[in-house]
């Protein structure tokens, strides 16, 4: 055991690495984790002193709280390697802000942003061996809060655990994607818990994606829950329409995530000149726009898939075919903002940060 | 170790029982746990052994998909002990079908009725000194099923696990509840999870709800997430309206819990006479009720409390109080089905299960 230069930190390391056993070529997306997590609990009011320890399942009570009333939060980042062998995030902050903005909408105690961000170095120095250089190769990097504390009754748990994993992962590719505009089933409810980025909001999508899947749909297109006439989110990713050669996007609401992706993407476009507007899309706009042929991209955008695009779309039984583009803005902005992440082009934004 | 008749379910039981360490007098709703709980896994896309083993903290991986994506539904029941020393419980099929009809929509495995209801019958039995005689006393059931498999990729889980728990709980009393009628926070989407008794319901609850407590309300009465006319749900129970001498309480829809207090409380009232109209109600109705005066009573209904009584309501910055009245329909009702439930009273409905 040895303290950090924070002197903060305790940090507790494997014996032996696991990392001869991964094949870093093959890797299925989530579902291979580092030597090394960081947690962090509170407990009496206050946050405990973070450690760094081997990656290991953990003990937790029947009763615990996010078992029965799901007070959960996480976040979605990665981590890139430079041809010099430097670590870089993306614009942390934004995902520690948006951390702290769901953790009060979940009634659950906001993370110092020394125990997420300094502890998160440190881990990132720590397990720095499982980030591979290249593009397309990244560590996905998983913050998560849960409630701990014991006991079946419905109000907010006193303690918590706060967590944060990290996967290395090759780019995300999901195959063609044509997704289902929903008419009945939604994600969010005004005043709800949408722009939150909770657990349950996940869960509650499966079923409808499962009926969407056995139409041969992959991902389903969220609409407003009231009317179901305007366009929110594509699966778990924010969602882009290009009209002629405008891009749209929802303003984010209560109802829509406030995609770190999505916002670069819109500043992006903005200086590389691309005609963008920010406004609620209404699904009788899509259906118009692809019947006069001025519909040309739906694009998801999101940190696991970067930018993931729409092939079609189905709508009241009817399936809209999205023509083949060659001045796909999806892959111009795609493009440019993996090579901008791997420091492969200058960072004219100030988005990429150093891990030191 | 030993098996049940049923030849199904293993037996593993404590050394020590924890029971003489209990206050029974003087419990918190929820915080007490009996000697075992009853824990069946499902993985290879099937249900395991159901084991019934001393009640102890549990191991999970840190990607487990409860942490991140949510999926997690649970029942509330209660068992009664008679002046004979039978267990009986009140509508359990009610409660099993309703767990089914929510892991549908959390696309989780439905549970066999085999492990629900046998696993229930001989957790029970073996924990039967926790249930003490007496009006005011129960056991609280708490059966659960959380994914359990393992990945940050938002897709359904493979592996889950089923445990019931049991609490020893008192009558709850509350103390004197007043509620804000919602304006702009909401519990359910129309095409969303509302109707499922999930986790994540709850957790988006507690936010709105200690802004609530900060301004003197114990509760939130929830409306239509759309217009927030429609009252809907009491805090986490359904609600009742009692207007001269007809009450009120909305349908079940995919936004409001089908409970089981909530359907027996109409059943009753229909057979005793009482005039209850099962119909949306709007806030309006209620304010205008409260100013003329025929606003008699409000309740919440639900198993952990039965019956809630609300003293008062707040609306648009205006409270309105609720008058005493000496004939309560709450207490009436009350009286009856705690009555029915301890054995004191005949059962005429067919409602209580005799465990055996």
């Amino acid at each position: 055991m040895s303290t950090t230069q924070a002197n903060k930190i305790e940090i507790n390391k494997v014996a032996t690495s696991k990392i001869n056993q991964v094949d870093f070529d093959n890797l299925n997306f989530g579902s291979v984790f580092t030597d090394h997590l960081l947690e962090c609990d509170f407990k009496n009011g206050e946050w405990q002193t973070p450690v760094i320890k081997p990656y290991a399942p953990f003990l937790l009570d029947p009763s615990a709280r996010v078992f029965h009333y799901g007070q959960a939060i996480f976040e979605g980042m990665k981590a890139y390697k430079d041809e010099q062998d430097s670590i870089w995030l993306f614009r942390p902050d934004e995902n520690f802000n948006r951390f702290n903005s769901s953790a009060v909408r979940m009634a659950m105690p906001e993370v110092p942003e020394e125990v997420f961000m300094n502890g998160l170095n440190e881990l990132l120095k720590l397990d720095h061996e499982w980030i591979k250089k290249g593009l397309g190769n990244t560590l996905y990097i998983r913050p998560f809060l849960i409630a701990t504390g014991e006991g079946v009754i419905a109000n907010p748990s006193e303690d918590y655990k706060f967590m944060i994993i990290l996967s290395p992962a090759k780019a995300y590719y999901s195959g063609e994607v044509k997704v289902l505009i929903a008419e009945h089933y939604s994600r969010a409810a005004n005043g709800g818990i949408g722009a939150a980025k909770t657990a349950g909001n996940y869960a509650g999508q499966f079923y409808p994606t499962s009926l969407a899947n056995k139409q041969g749909f992959q991902q389903i297109i969220w609409t407003d829950d009231a009317t179901h006439t305007k366009l929110e989110e594509a699966g778990t990713m924010n969602v882009f329409f290009r009209i002629n050669d405008t891009l749209f996007t929802a303003p984010v609401s209560e109802r829509i995530l406030d995609g770190v992706t999505r916002k670069s993407l819109i500043d992006m476009a903005k200086k590389e000149g691309l005609d963008i507007e920010v406004r609620p899309v209404l699904v009788s706009e899509l259906v118009e726009a692809s019947k006069n042929g001025s519909l040309k991209e739906i694009f998801g955008a999101g940190t696991a898939a970067v930018i993931s695009p729409i092939a079609g779309f189905s709508y009241r039984d009817e399936y809209y075919e999205l023509p083949k583009v060659s001045d796909s803005f999806a892959m111009i902005l795609k493009e440019k903002l993996t090579n901008m992440q791997h420091k492969l082009i200058e960072d004219t934004y100030g988005w990429t940060v150093k891990v030191s």
